[in-house]
């Protein structure tokens, strides 16, 4: 079983993972989001790339049913009900809803995935239960960061590395292979997992959200496994 | 001062490029090689892409005064003088030479630096001198991996780490500012620093090179500061 990371979207092109088991992390804060939404009841996310077609796609649905989240650079979208912030997507917001949402880096690399295999939504909240699934299904897989304007964000390889860190626990993967950047993120992961809070200052991710006062959903991105739930993307929609 | 990392030539523009102080390290081998030679007295180092550009290129020079070469794929092409082990580089083969070569990566990513202010070549064995150049000039300035075919190399990762390294303990680097990748770099780096070589068993260089019996090439290039020089690439030449 082979896993390769890439540590932006920028840095695949739609042709390297057409027919792949796809998982795509943007721990801070899209895909973090799109998993809380749907454990706590939103029926689905329709990941969108641009503002302009998340406004179209509401007006064509019934808008009780429909929320609109996201945002550009962090900042909340005028007009928007929600921002990217997962701790608004509490089950009082959510439930029996559809989640409309764009976001800078996380559902483009959702849509990069579009002609994968498979494609699955990862982030450390809900790592574990990425981990069992590759491990059940035993397919050579990759780990799509979301990366930040094609660059590396530290997070991103921090959670990679925490699904690679309980796969590789599972025992019986005598032949899980790594690529180089899987190999970093397992490592960066061990060194840092009694404080991935601390490894994370001075991050770029880190040093936004902190400084405009976000640091609870710092906080709630970081902790591992407290839902277990796969959200799934096909054929534009992602569900449970 | 801001250092940015990039983990392959592939993730940046040359546009992004442009004006800035750039460090193009490819630790297996093609930096280690280049640096090497002339440190060893070569006279200068042409860099080029194409095998055929590189062939064509020797015709139009007096023949004594001129190697070739270079690699595709870790292997010496046929009717080259030598391949990219850093090792074959020795005086008595370049002494007052010109060198040009070619491989897979790493000229590549000198070529996609030429629009910028400066291009120097780096290695762990020279990543001192690097470092002590960097903090001199004072200026912001980008570490430019080659990777492979597109993908994170750990090794250069490492070199850059070691680099950044180098430049915190300078003393007074107050503002050193890193992105999220030379973090990760630096981190890496003192995770490993006291075995270079056991961090990189498992990655893709470390194997390749290791299966086809240039240990010696490895131990050499995993060397750091043997060398005290800086090359330069200015106007398609590589010298001192």
């Amino acid at each position: 079983m082979k896993i390769e990371v890439y540590a932006a979207h920028s840095h695949v092109s739609e042709k390297e993972l057409r027919e792949k088991s796809v998982v795509v992390i943007d721990t801070l804060r899209a895909t973090s989001t799109i998993i809380t939404a749907l454990a706590n009841g939103c029926n689905q996310v329709l990941p969108v790339e641009e503002i302009e077609e998340a406004m179209d796609m509401r007006i064509t649905m019934k808008e009780s049913q429909v929320i609109l989240g996201g945002e550009r650079n962090t900042k909340k979208l005028p007009g928007f009900d929600f921002g990217n912030s997962p701790l608004e997507y509490a089950p009082e917001n959510v439930t029996g809803k559809t989640l409309i949402l764009t976001t800078t880096n996380g559902t483009r690399a959702i849509k990069k995935a579009e002609q994968a295999d498979s494609v699955h939504i990862g982030a450390l909240i809900n790592g574990l239960t990425v981990a069992s699934h590759l491990h059940r299904t035993n397919r050579d897989a990759v780990l799509l960061c979301s990366g930040t304007h094609g660059k590396f964000s530290m997070e991103d390889i921090l959670t990679a590395g925490y699904i690679i860190y309980r796969l590789q626990r599972f025992g019986s993967n005598p032949d899980l292979q790594l690529d180089d950047l899987g190999l970093v993120a397992v490592n960066l992961y061990e060194t840092h997992k009694d404080d991935l809070m601390g490894a994370l200052r001075g991050t770029l991710h880190f040093g936004i959200l902190h400084s405009t006062g976000m640091d609870d959903d710092l906080e709630y991105c970081l902790k591992r496994d407290i839902v277990r739930v796969l959200p799934a993307y096909r054929d534009g929609r992602i569900t449970l």
